[in-house]
């Protein structure tokens, strides 16, 4: 086999059956080529379904690649509906001349990662398009999941007096891949926080299901999230910037770069939106759990002014907080 | 609103909800923005998942634009497997400086398409790459639908004696590409098939259980799709070559470019392996359907040369149909 992506690999012919056959089926545990698979176990509750395309430059950045980050960011997707995700699909666009070896890399990292959320690859499709239309490797990931009964984690349920948790430190991810994008290091160095945030959401959702909103902060960051929230729930969220982790590195990197941290995208830290009465619970469930070890309330939901978000500033302010405008990190997943 | 495509609109902020508020929510009728969609009425039968990214060039072509192809495509594959397809998700990568207009076309292609199909389209993203990173736009869809209890559609069913039928003539999808790609055109002109499969596969499986294998002859075309057939089930398919519909500007093309029809891509017909108890009643109902019409038996299942397929020539030969080796016509969905 050729050590490079060909057309011929994305042809629905012999080079292609080659490259399923020999890389995609073994690392993903599939036993036949159908274009549909039949999905088991699905019995009761109801189904999640999402979809996301990962498209982050460079593909390898410090603390994972663009493999992992396509089936990361699917489970969490699914997670944030309070689903248990079981399917995933992976579709991927290569560009004519990609490496074999980074493709290699980028399989066994989806294969692991698959691994580690506790889901299974289901079916694939691989596409090549001619050098100069793509950027080396873009992956589409689908996935199914089930929602037990009773949960229902929607902003429709949030209400004036709900606590805001943030299960981790915020920027990681999106400084990581400015800083390789630009050959900037910093020290100490960010590593992308990108991770699998099922295993939390489930040890929260043991507790209980006054869980009212989850959202993990990707593009857009923390803000435009919250923002998100706010608008769909129709109620204000107020938090205080003193409460808000930023780690040094990330500060450093804001700070230098003219960027807010509130603005930068995460991969795997979650913000939660739960009632009050049970939020220490929910903090010291999570806590425990090496996801969100750091996790610590920042705020809390008020009746008005509606849809907003305000922030109390380190320096005694209040600022109101808007949906990322512009492009500030373009292709950070 | 701008009427291209900015790195903005894909960066999770302002721009990007605006987008979706305007375009994709009000043609897919999609109430709110929720990453993962929760489906409703799954509540019995085996579920089917598939995946499938179109990269098509070009993107408007004789008979449809890549939005109906992305869409029609998915629920093929559902359909395929004998699944009734419901849900369909839409993943979009857009390059910088794509005209808005181009992309409200291709958005209203793939809604139309939804409704004539039957499905509906419950979740989708949009990244932006960098100008020249990508070929003005590429599209995910995956797919979620039910099997009904008793019908299992795969190739390890095909047994010796069963009846080869398709549904109609080869070659229009490629060939259309083809001479849009290259500015010829045929005389008669050459229309994709594109179309949804979906209501002919449910009119078979009304009358019978017994289609062992269904396949769409996509990439690769007929030869290769009835090769994996072969392959899979450990059996030989004999076909006709004088039985095999090639429409005239179907054969002139290939002659001219020296193409093997059978090689061509379809995205609007279908080859059934049936039982031969059922084939004449299966025949009948396919070509009672608009997508039928033409349908007709084009060859057998035998029981050896193992796992191979013979084409009986229109002069009296036998030819070995092997795989689509390299890429004949590359981006053709």
């Amino acid at each position: 086999m050729e050590d490079r992506i060909l057309l011929g690999h994305g042809s629905g012919g012999k080079l292609m059956y080659q490259l399923i056959r020999e890389h995609f089926m073994p690392k993903f545990g599939m036993k036949s080529l159908n274009d549909s698979a039949v999905l088991k176990g699905i019995t009761k509750g109801k189904i999640a379904f999402t979809t996301d395309s990962y498209v982050v430059s460079p593909i390898f950045f410090p603390g994972g690649n663009i493999g992992e980050l396509a089936v990361y960011g699917t489970v969490n997707d699914l997670a944030m509906v309070g689903a248990k995700p079981l399917y995933i699909t992976s579709g991927l666009i290569l560009e004519e001349g990609f490496p074999l070896n980074d493709l290699k890399k980028i399989l066994t990292a989806m294969s692991k990662a698959a691994e580690t959320a506790g889901v299974k690859i289901v079916a694939g499709d691989t596409k090549v398009v001619n050098k100069g239309k793509a950027d080396g490797i873009f992956i589409n990931t689908s996935g199914v999941g089930v929602i037990d009964e009773g949960i229902e984690i929607s902003p429709s349920r949030v209400k004036p007096g709900d606590k805001v948790i943030l299960s981790g430190p915020i920027g990681n991810h999106g400084v990581s891949i400015m800083a390789e994008r630009n050959g900037l290091s910093f020290n100490p160095p960010v590593i992308s926080d990108t991770a699998p945030l099922n295993g939390l959401v489930r040890e929260m959702l043991k507790k209980t299901k006054k869980i009212h909103a989850l959202r993990d902060p990707t593009r857009g960051g923390l803000a435009t999230t919250l923002k998100e929230i706010a608008t769909d729930s129709g109620y204000c969220i107020l938090i205080e910037e003193n409460l808000i982790p930023v780690p040094p590195g990330v500060r450093g990197a804001c700070e230098l770069l003219g960027l807010d941290p509130l603005y930068i995208a995460n991969e795997g830290i979650l913000s939660a939106i739960v009632s009050s009465d049970v939020a220490e619970l929910v903090l010291k469930t999570m806590q425990k759990h090496p996801l969100g070890k750091e996790a610590r309330f920042i705020g809390e939901v008020q009746k008005s002014p509606v849809g907003m978000v305000l922030l109390k500033t380190a320096i005694g302010g209040t600022r109101i907080i808007e949906m990322l405008s512009g492009d500030q990190l373009p292709r950070i997943c």
